[in-house]
């Protein structure tokens, strides 16, 4: 593997596939001036080359643009460093992405759909009982009671069972957790494919998984953005719309069309849309009562109560999924904002079967918070605003093409090293890029604890513009924008509050539990923004606890998983539901200690410093 | 009272509203010369007005023509009897009616919906669980769990729980003899009105009734014949029928649709069809297959095995009953032959919880019977033919206007007695009027004891004809039909056949339980055929056995009045249920003795005369 070492410092980096020498330091977490974003434009990202061949386009001697530098051998690459006083001060940024957890699958010990086979006495006239009593009494034999059956499959007992001289496969659904039984299918063959569908609806995008149900593989994937967006970009503004007439089932209809068109595309050739067996779908409780057509008003109505939280199993044709007609399970959920995503999570994770105590973190626009281990658990949301999401930040985006995710700013020169989503010129900041900048300014001192800029630091990149203090990230020069893309006080001032609602929410959950934060013994990030961040410059921040770094893993999408677990194990969709039934869900809004902590929250990293022992305070 | 005595004969008959001469005479068993069916055109039911005041149409001097006088005061009017040698020795019919037994309405003591009253606590911060866990909670504190609750009923919840601060009318359908139960509604005030639909589904006629569900009474009632006569006339040509592409559901959708009819006629301003709760549905198996869209052939194929002869409870919207939206529940058959009809028909009757041997009979194209009382029943069903029901016969009719329905010879003359349906000129013979001519040539001793015509007796009514020897029951002058209505010796042997057919399964079901037709208590006739019987006749042919007269009852339309048992009743419905699976089937055409007791049943009325002994063999 070829390799990298960026003088002056010792170390030395490997180089992925494809990585520029640009690439290598991001991950490394060393300073190149750059301000295009790795667009290639600025052509201030400018390293000499010691040693070792590369391609590359060379600026001047033996200087190399590093976001269009490829290393051929092992290189060594100096960084010019513009005022370095003293090498054992520069503060060097050490980035960390927390581990993957890998959520396995399961094999499908004991799938909710059982396929059982019947070898039926043939009738004679001396027992001539009807084809569906001989039928149960078949199925009874083998433990299954009283089975609900549908008409269309009653109408094809008869056929069925003939077919094969009384030899025929049932397949019965067991709603897990309860006795009751549904015939969903009978056949002489053997059904095949046998499939299974998971969906996690999430508010901003929908991801759907084609299953085998025999052998648990997955057959295929498909995603998309959740097509309500056009109605409402969060769920406030989409309950908002329900309030329309016909909104609820605006929302409800266009979100099936395209889970519809979604499965489809994620079967592939692999199944029709009719072969589809099982249906498990997990999503935030908004979500799940759009997707129902519950009322979702009450959902933000104090006291914030959901129409639902566990559901029956229904047909995908009473949901109004045309050309589908599974039996459908929906993850159940805890609370008008801790929803089936987090309790398919919860399981998927399996920290409510294991010792450490364990904090899991769903970060979005809400923070849903869930603290426990096997011996109990506890759960919040905390409403953190849009910020995360790119919301309320005057040049805030989402995570797409021409983003800001990664910003870190040379303490000495004050200029930044910007990376965007694509390498393209810069657009806006997303949610990482909003937190990286938020770190990497209190890190070079530009921002006090309190997250005010501090004036009188005189420097081009910081200014007093209309909407007061600001920070310039990229000049317009550089970027896509016709203005300077800067980061104000106001939106800092953003931030800070939706991680001091965060922090306040773990700190509060845990201690409800007799517990520090100091006693977690795992933080586990799910959802894609968890991703994404940058664990030091999360807790840098204050946003996540200062815990040792080896604690924090990132899980992927649970509620996916979740969903899919579910398909396969209806042991799995049972603990869900005890899950769900058994988890205690703090009202933080309602809870006395909670505005004192978010208050103390509200500074960089925190009021009390001995709180982020780690984080060392720039007093530059 | 008026009162008329006919001379030579002592007793007096009352006269009800309306009624001739003719009609008291003719419930009197006594024999006045007619053959234009009481339509007033052959003019020789002339009787002599001895006392009292008429209003009517005088013949000559003081005869009257008796099918066109009313009795104003008592009377005495003389008979001409054109023959009487020996007045003792005259044969006079005894004309005998089934009295009628009463089923009466239950009152709604556990009507299979509940109305539970609920007064929930109203959520705070503090306890903000979802509205469905808190109505299921309060339904749990009735002692209602698990209830199954369909999405548009889960969808109202939110809004029927805050409209009157959590006090709210839950209505749950309790499924009989199942611990299921499903939510029906919610509402914050009574559902009214609060609707039943009792359904009897015949293969001829349909009958509907709409019910109070709280009081129990009758709102309205609809009836029409079975759409599906139109692709059948009988329930094997609709099986055969069913064999095209489509025609099964071809035949569900006409009667479906029909029924929907039937229901908005018999709901008229008491309600709309949305309003309709709960239908409950009793109908033969054949037409409880066809209604639900269940292969039939294999119910006439060999070993007769049904689809289902126990049937879930479906949403009305399920079945494919348009604008309805009500749980449906079907009364479950025994078997091929022995239909949700019968079971409804021995539920409603009570015979199964009786002490009293009850003989149950339903006479149509099948016979079928029933034996037993609270300790046992069995049951079978025997295949009669069409020739109660006019099929086979050479002017055999269905009972509509112009069939002739009852017939007495006079056993000197060989004239007949003819009356009509409508009083107006024969057109054919229905089922009743078929039974009446069988008997009165056996007893004018027209007929042997085999049912051969006595060829040596010269009458003009007497003679061979094109399809051998017939009797004219009526010349074509004084029908409406342009040949003479005459009944063959192919007719006789026809509803021989018929009888012997029923005879002998009742014969064989009796003697199966170790008893023999004597200990028969009582003999209960259901359906419509059964009112129109005459016991003396039916007796007299040997179709029914020779008991003591009072104990035969005629019952009406047991199948619908099962059907309304079972809407108000839940413990009614279980019984049905019970009654299903508990009665013995004997099938009869795989029955050692029966093929013996049919040959020995093709006299009349009896190969064995000691079976009958009250009936007197003319032997003139």
């Amino acid at each position: 593997m070829t390799k990298v070492k960026f003088l002056p410092f010792d170390e030395e980096y490997e180089v992925f596939e494809g990585e520029t020498l640009f690439d290598v330091a991001l991950r490394a977490g060393i300073h190149i001036n750059a301000s295009c974003g790795g667009a290639g434009s600025c052509k201030r990202c400018k390293v000499r080359l010691i040693s070792g061949e590369v391609k590359g386009e060379i600026l001047e001697g033996q200087y190399y643009k590093a976001c269009a530098t490829y290393p051929l051998t092992d290189v060594v690459v100096e960084v010019p460093l513009v005022a370095i006083l003293d090498k054992t001060t520069l503060y060097r940024t050490v980035k960390r992405r927390a581990k993957s957890l890998e959520i396995s699958g399961v094999e499908p010990i004991f799938p909710p759909i059982r396929e059982v086979f019947l070898k039926l006495k043939e009738p004679t006239i001396e027992e001539n009982t009807s084809d569906l009593t001989r039928l149960k009494d078949g199925l009874a034999k083998q433990g299954i009671s009283e089975p609900e059956i549908p008409l269309e499959v009653l109408r094809k007992v008869p056929y069925a069972l003939r077919q094969k001289n009384f030899e025929a496969g049932a397949y019965v659904y067991q709603n897990p957790g309860t006795s009751k039984n549904y015939l969903i299918d009978i056949t002489a063959e053997p059904i095949d494919p046998f499939l299974g569908v998971a969906i996690d609806i999430g508010t901003t995008t929908l991801q759907v998984e084609v299953v085998d149900l025999r052998k648990g593989e997955t057959l295929g994937f498909a995603s998309d953005y959740n097509p309500q967006i056009k109605y409402g970009d969060d769920v406030i503004t989409r309950i908002e719309f329900c309030k329309k007439k016909e909104g609820i089932e605006i929302l409800s209809k266009v979100l099936k069309e395209k889970l519809v068109l979604l499965i489809k595309e994620a079967l592939g050739a692999k199944g029709r849309l009719e072969e589809v067996r099982l249906i498990s779908l997990a999503a935030n409780t908004v979500m799940t009562h759009l997707f129902l057509e519950l009322e979702p008003r009450y959902l933000r109505e104090y006291p914030y109560v959901p129409a639902a939280t566990e559901f029956p199993v229904f047909r995908a044709k009473d949901l109004g999924f045309k050309g589908v007609d599974s039996i459908s399970q929906i993850i159940p959920c805890k609370a008008s904002y801790v929803g089936g995503d987090i309790v398919a999570g919860v399981v998927a994770s399996k920290m409510c079967e294991e010792a450490p105590i364990t904090l899991f973190i769903d970060l979005g626009t809400n923070g849903e918070l869930v603290v426990g281990n096997q011996d109990f658990l506890v759960c919040a949301a905390c409403s953190a605003g849009p910020a995360f999401e790119g919301g309320g930040i005057k040049h805030g985006m989402r995570a797409t093409l021409g983003a800001i995710e990664s910003v870190s700013i040379d303490p000495y020169t004050y200029e930044p090293m910007v990376a965007t989503i694509g390498k393209v010129k810069p657009l806006g900041l997303c949610g990482s890029g909003i937190l990286s900048l938020l770190a990497s300014l209190f890190r070079a001192g530009l921002i006090d604890k309190s997250g005010k800029i501090k004036k009188d630091l005189s420097h081009p990149r910081i200014r007093e513009g209309a909407e007061g203090w600001e920070y310039v990230v990229v000049f317009k020069e550089e970027a896509q924008t016709d203005v300077d893309i800067v980061f104000t006080e106001a939106d800092i001032d953003n931030v800070i509050r939706a991680k001091a609602a965060i922090f306040a929410g773990c700190q509060v959950l845990v201690e409800s539990v007799g517990l520090y934060l100091k006693d977690i013994e795992k933080v586990y990030l799910a959802g894609t923004f968890g991703n994404y961040i940058d664990i030091e410059d999360a807790i840098s921040i204050g946003l996540l606890p200062d815990l040792e770094r080896d604690r924090f893993f990132f899980l992927g999408n649970t509620s996916l998983a979740g969903a899919r677990l579910a398909l396969l194990s209806q042991e799995r969709f049972v603990k869900m539901k005890e899950v769900a039934k058994g988890m205690t869900h703090f009202e933080l809004s309602n809870h006395p200690g909670y505005m004192d902590a978010y208050v103390a929250a509200l500074f960089l990293p925190h009021t009390d410093e001995s709180l982020f022992p780690t984080i060392k305070i720039n007093s530059i």
